[in-house]
């Protein structure tokens, strides 16, 4: 058996579970969503698990264990953004599912019960929220959120029962932590870093701590050929030297990555002074002390260079998300399985938000990561090889088969 | 007689020939221009000038002088942009005629003709085209430009000859440049250099050269929290680079300015690196020279950003305009004048372009500057004193009364 191909077939065939050709679109709680749900239930099935589909919307599988076995959870989600890849999320899913049916044709008994979740909603892009799924588990599910809609005006809720899931039901699904061994996620890396590596598969430290500021400068504008360069408070000028600054300040911080993604500029035509810059400054950091540092430092430059360019600096943190630790016990049991497998594992942090970061307030919470083609995701040429696929499922399967080390 | 304070009464006066109350809007051949006209026609007279408006919609007052004397011109525009100042372009027709009304007042004779011109369109805002009544003048009218049209399709030859101008006798207006003794153009300054020197009046030693050329970077977009800074091709941090070098290079050069205006940013989300800038560059400098090295240094500047930044870099000029002296004698003439009424003139380039700049293919050219409120101009707050425009109105009056210096 094949198990990467197998892997890379059942993508290709739940990528047609799209409203269009362009990639992968799914959203959460549409036909699409049913039509895929209807496929992993017999990826499940054949993996020997039984199927129920819980009162968020999460389909999830279940393998038995010893009697008054604790669980151990594998998960991630089904959904998909707008013309997004076949891998992100849903690669996760099949990865889990494959690596039960391995250890079952195997005759491998494992001492505690194993469910694999596929979630219905990570990406967020229906509805104003996401992570119900996970949140409901972990116990940290708002019921608020259910009032959102999403632009046609579905409320979740709406959506919800429509599916066939239980909005009243949701909060009962949390999960008794004593109970939960823990929760895996596989997931592509939608970065360069193991590419760069060389390596397959990368164990993740951790989900990385995002803040979110707007950053303001405030001049005057003037007539381009009037006014003499030293008479002008240029806001694009202070801008520029402030995004100059922090990136080469971010260049410098192992686990860091700091970011101006969008800038707007007031008023905007060739032959005026720029008066007014807004933009956002996005951190993101393994460590939370440090991403706080950074904004401090980013504070700073920006007051400095307020002051020589003679304009107005505001920073306002809009967002603010802390960063979550992988369990250390399970990082070294990861990196320990893919060992045996004859590989090595590159440690990296998760600059990006995953099912993982609810799970976390469950349970010990890990992530391996696959190697994905140039650091490419969220579009259709997302793409990850057979091999590197197959070499994720022995590494789960040997993680499993473990048994989880003595330890625990 | 309060000369200053009569132009001020003449300029809040015609101010009201304006589509709205919001400062002063006034297009060329609409209802407004030609209730502009009539109160224009009115000041024209009572300085003794003999009035009629020419072919291409220019209105002239004309002071007759010695049998077979030359002419000497001054004028500005009518016209203004949408929502602008009360002084910009009809303050010079204003001062020109108070000028010539307080000569005739004095009983001075002058050994030339004059004509005050009050242009229709300097400022381009209704046809994609400006400056016809001046290049009329000096014989460089193209009349493929009346085909052009305005926002609502009427086209420049329609609109002139409904104004009652003559499209086709615009050409035949060029003047003989052996019988047009100079050009005088009185002009607020637009600009906070006199106001920083506490000059009222300054005298303008050319009209600066313009380009433009749209730069571009692009490099790899990518999500803001899985790609490490160091792997990063962020067009955004090149463009700040080339920003803040561009600035600080022109800081250092005396008649120049260079002007990052308007920048357009892909894909400008909060979570993605930016893949692609595209931003305007303007530089205007007294020298064509200067103007086309500091060119070749942002270019240079560009490449080598480019390669320390790993992004790619384009720099187009787009439009070029040279730079036009002003006439060395004229200037200094107009200094001598500004002395005999016991001020000190300021010299400074222009770096707005004026109907002067088309003048000067017809004759000698010079521009007074009458210092402006804080710099602000095509803004209803645009403002200069009475007693700096009665200082403008004894200096032309010296100017003119002096003969043109004996040279002449």
């Amino acid at each position: 058996m094949n198990w990467g191909q197998c892997a890379q077939d059942r993508l290709s065939e739940i990528a047609k579970c799209s409203v269009d050709e362009t990639g992968v679109t799914r959203f959460p709680f549409t036909p699409e969503h049913k039509a895929a749900l209807s496929v992993i239930r017999s990826w499940m099935t054949q993996a020997g698990l039984k199927v129920h589909m819980d009162a968020a919307g999460t389909l999830i599988g279940r393998r038995e264990g010893p009697l008054g076995a604790p669980t151990f959870l594998i998960g991630s989600h089904q959904d998909s953004v707008k013309n997004g890849g076949r891998y992100d999320g849903i690669m996760g899913v099949v990865l889990g599912c494959l690596a039960l049916e391995k250890l079952a044709a195997n005759g491998v008994e494992l001492p505690f019960s194993v469910e694999v979740l596929a979630f219905a909603d990570e990406e967020g892009v229906r509805f104003p929220t996401a992570l119900m799924g996970p949140r409901a588990l972990a116990g940290t599910f708002d019921p608020a959120v259910l009032a959102m809609k999403d632009n046609d005006g579905v409320s979740l809720r709406r959506a919800l029962a429509d599916f066939g899931g239980d909005p009243d039901g949701v909060e009962a699904l949390a999960r008794d932590p004593s109970t939960t061994l823990g929760y895996l996620e596989i997931h592509i890396e939608q970065g360069p870093v193991l590419q760069a590596a060389d390596a397959a598969l990368g164990v993740v430290t951790g989900i990385c701590g995002i803040e979110r500021n707007t950053v303001t400068f405030t001049g005057d504008t003037g007539h381009a050929g009037t006014v003499p360069m030293d008479s002008r408070r240029d806001a694009l000028v202070a801008a520029s030297d402030f995004i100059s600054a922090i990136h080469n300040a971010a260049l410098k911080i192992t686990n860091l990555r700091a970011t101006v993604g969008a800038l707007s500029l007031h008023p905007n035509v060739a032959n005026a002074i720029p008066r007014n810059v807004e933009l956002t400054l996005e951190i993101r950091a393994l460590d939370d002390t440090v991403r706080d540092n950074f904004a401090r430092l980013a504070w700073s430059a920006g007051d400095r260079i307020s002051g020589l360019r003679r304009v107005e600096f505001t920073m306002e943190r809009t967002y603010e998300q802390p960063a979550v630790p992988c369990d250390s016990k399970m990082v070294d049991d990861l990196e320990a399985a893919i060992a045996t497998i004859g590989q090595t594992a590159t440690r990296l942090p998760s600059g990006a938000t995953h099912d993982a970061s609810a799970m976390a307030d469950l349970c010990p919470t890990a992530m391996l990561f696959v190697r994905c083609k140039d650091g490419l995701s969220h579009k259709p040429e997302e793409f990850a090889t057979d091999d590197d696929m197959g070499a994720a499922i022995q590494a789960i399967s040997s993680f499993l088969g473990s048994g989880l080390k003595a330890s625990r």
